[in-house]
């Protein structure tokens, strides 16, 4: 059993954003006792998706880090249409809809089994050097990966 | 030890709002490995908020939900303006700035020991009976309870 | 993208046990200030092992639940060996060791991408019936579909 | 509103152990869609106890991570008895059953409002230098507040 949680971009086209779909199996952890995914659960699912995302694109956040680039989260949303349920396998489309500075953000769509979009949001973040946290701009390779898919 | 993690509420004024103050030390649970608390994690603190916020008003979630009464959150939003840490006592100030109808507001200012403000959010939730998951009033007692706080 | 977090179990032989094999990607929120896998997340991690291990032999447990049946953890035992790191792809390997009774006991060993055994443990879980909560036998298609791996 | 969980140890007496109590309240996060406290969560409670447990005795967990010793769990074990709900204000009963070497051992016992043994288990910790992550000596500071209570 491989390609665990990975996700698959769509190839450069004259869309001008970058897209990529990832899937996500609702664990009973992540339920609460109304029965469904806890409300707060859902920012852990768009970072599995942001992170599909990029890595789908040929980017690694964790070798990012251990470069000495980190992306803390700056601001975040979330709109909840309908339950998520457990042992569901969630599709989350994840979209960069444009290309990054200092900051960058991701917009997200998780969808259920029957296609139901049933959340959506989006968070941007900085890049910040670990060492000083003073922020600096997006790794050069990052933003080589991302240029095709910005006509 | 007791009265563990309560919440005070400021006394009905001509204010037109309903406020009360919780704290919540931060667990090494809900660090990552930034050293910081995990962005998702703000949801269940926020969760924690206004529960005991409306608790301090003499409301309990709990008997809601035991009373066939569910709040499901439609919305949420947050802005993260610096780290929370371990161990740190954390005060978080709730609003509910209008008496609340189908839905109800809460707005949240999370600070650290030091007084900055480190997060600060709101989130919109519905009124839903449990059994039918239709929208419905909120409970007559809560509305009781919150009405000598706007004018 | 599919087959996200599903397993494959070993056909059966004489070895009387029944095993099967799950991965997991470690997500930043699974993660502490220390830098690893907090150790409560081990717990989340065997849960979806044997959701994972069942399901490669053919049984849903979320449709068992929705056929009145539940099973709650009894007991939980776990040894960290080495630490978890953010973003490796963990193997588990879940064991059922003797065909359940009213009871069931599953052995966990998860390893690193280095092929590392970094934690190992335990559970034993029972079957209730979710309107009375009192002790039941295991689902018949369960068992049938666990007994030719027990010689 | 303040000394949010924190613990009361019992004086030093001939009992040749060192006790303390913490409460937590149960967060709507941490229920299961069972309707009760997820099994995972109660690592988390551990921690929070015997951090708390250590505070009483006016040690600091935070303080010595600063210091450069970190504690890992090495093993950790749950007997889940009856089942903790939402909301219930739980009391945890910490124990450090003998004076630390390279290892602490915890023992912890969680009752519900009804005083109701709800789940018990045990944790062992060891002591490691932040940098070298090899092992060292509890701090001269903990085993001073500790001896006392240990004949």
């Amino acid at each position: 059993m491989r390609d665990v949680i990975s996700a698959h971009s769509t190839p450069p086209t004259s869309s001008d954003m970058f897209q990529a779909e990832t899937q996500i199996r609702v664990r009973y952890a992540e339920t609460d006792q109304m029965g469904y995914v806890y409300y707060g659960n859902y920012a852990m699912y768009f970072e599995v998706a942001r992170v599909e995302a990029i890595r789908s694109a040929g980017f690694s956040y964790r070798e990012m880090e251990e470069n000495g680039v980190m992306m803390p989260v700056l601001e975040s949303h979330f709109r909840y249409l309908k339950p998520g349920k457990y042992d569901e396998l969630l599709t989350i489309k994840t979209t960069i809809p444009e290309l990054p500075g200092v900051r960058i953000r991701f917009e997200y769509e998780v969808s259920n089994e029957a296609g139901d979009l049933i959340t959506e949001g989006w968070t941007t973040l900085a890049f910040l050097k670990k060492e000083s946290h003073l922020p600096t701009r997006p790794p050069k390779n990052l933003l080589d990966l991302l240029k095709p898919f910005f006509g």
